[in-house]
């Protein structure tokens, strides 16, 4: 596969540096092309607004979603997005690395996402969930915290880990058409000796190694809601993060 | 009160610059004091870093939350930052107004929280929640969405927008200490014809006169946790957000 790691974290000697660097080697051992999106390295701009586009289609009034559209039909998106997106067109799969900071990604992250899933390339009209731009490929969060792994259990003080990344599990990347591998969570590596920060990497390498084979996320397929958007009548929610009312 | 409006759209004309202003004019008619930190305009660096402070605590390796720590010990946390602290410390209240994109804060504002945020100035080590830093200070979302109130729900295909802004609420918020309002959603302001809009205005209006009286938002006090930080035997969950195993 062509994997894309998008990789936010200020410093090499990291975890997370060391979880991207472990990924590279491994996957590519296992015959992966695999590209770095290194975006401190890089110096992504974070902020969307209207510097994203060549030409303005209305100069008098801003509106990312309707900038973003007219950009991609007249190919006037600013080139270090181009290049982005270039990158996760070619992508078979995307795993995103980053520490999670106030119980999300870091802003650049938020940045490149902002950016580049943009709209007229990344959904459209009538192309979300599962009409998904993207779908076929798939994706995996792979992060740092800073609390434990008992503050993230769904009885948790932070709350359930997959409910803090359903913005990102359903909303993003689902909304996309991606299928989605459970994330790999390293808890509290600064506060592990090095005997303990080797079996959280040893971990991740092994799930590494078993892409094909971990079973993906659930979601509610189309069938499973009806016109308005909600689950059918009858249909029990079970992704989760959802409940029926 | 003084009230502090984190504001974090790209044109001044647009729904969030109208609820921005509006909340200006209301809150000011009432006798608060109010204040607006303008992402764009101001031109806010998003992305946390080596520069957000005068010296390297360790000029060998970066860890945002001990580089952060040491800054806010010796007072070299940079200016942009040093001000926009000074502005939180005064307020009473803070009101984040934005749209929501890709089902979270734009990347301007989750910087802005990133670098202002900082370890030693919003939490250290025994002040989180309860003893969180900013107690006895109020705190409201107020934003746009791009889709029905119905994907919203709790049964809808984006998930309950509590859940959407779990991380916020709890993560950001509740976590520094902050009591918070319910949000204020108004959902695809685009989509609504010019008598629609005025009609969220309006919503947002009486929210805007009724602060005082309109009751928080739920989170369960210290004594629900167990040593662990997970709900004590026999505590309900009742967050909405998290759930007993």
């Amino acid at each position: 596969m062509n994997i894309l790691i998008v990789y936010a974290h200020p410093e090499p000697t990291s975890f997370n540096g060391a979880m991207k660097d472990l990924a590279v080697q491994t996957l590519t051992a296992q015959g992966h092309s695999v590209t770095v999106a290194d975006l401190y390295t890089m110096g992504w701009n974070a902020v969307a607004g209207p510097s994203d586009t060549a030409v303005r289609a209305d100069p008098d009034r801003f509106s990312l979603a309707r900038e973003q559209t007219i950009a991609m039909e007249s190919g006037t998106i600013a080139a270090d997005i181009a290049a982005e997106q270039d990158r996760l067109t070619r992508a078979d799969m995307v795993i995103f690395q980053f520490p999670v900071w106030w119980f999300g990604m870091p802003a650049i992250l938020k940045g490149w996402v902002d950016r580049v899933f943009a709209r007229g390339y990344a959904y459209r009209p009538g192309r979300k969930y599962d009409t998904g731009m993207f779908k076929g490929k798939l994706a995996m969060l792979a992060t740092t915290t800073g609390t434990s792994a008992d503050t993230y259990a769904p009885d948790g003080i932070d709350g359930d880990i997959l409910t803090l990344l359903w913005p990102v599990h359903n909303g993003l990347l689902r909304y996309t058409g991606f299928d989605v591998l459970p994330p790999y969570v390293a808890y509290m590596p600064a506060r592990e000796d090095e005997a303990g920060r080797a079996l959280q990497l040893e971990g991740y390498r092994q799930r590494l190694e078993s892409i094909e084979t971990t079973p993906h996320l659930f979601f509610h397929s189309a069938e499973d809601y009806g016109p308005n958007e909600r689950l059918k009548p009858g249909v029990l929610a079970r992704s989760g993060q959802q409940r029926n009312v």
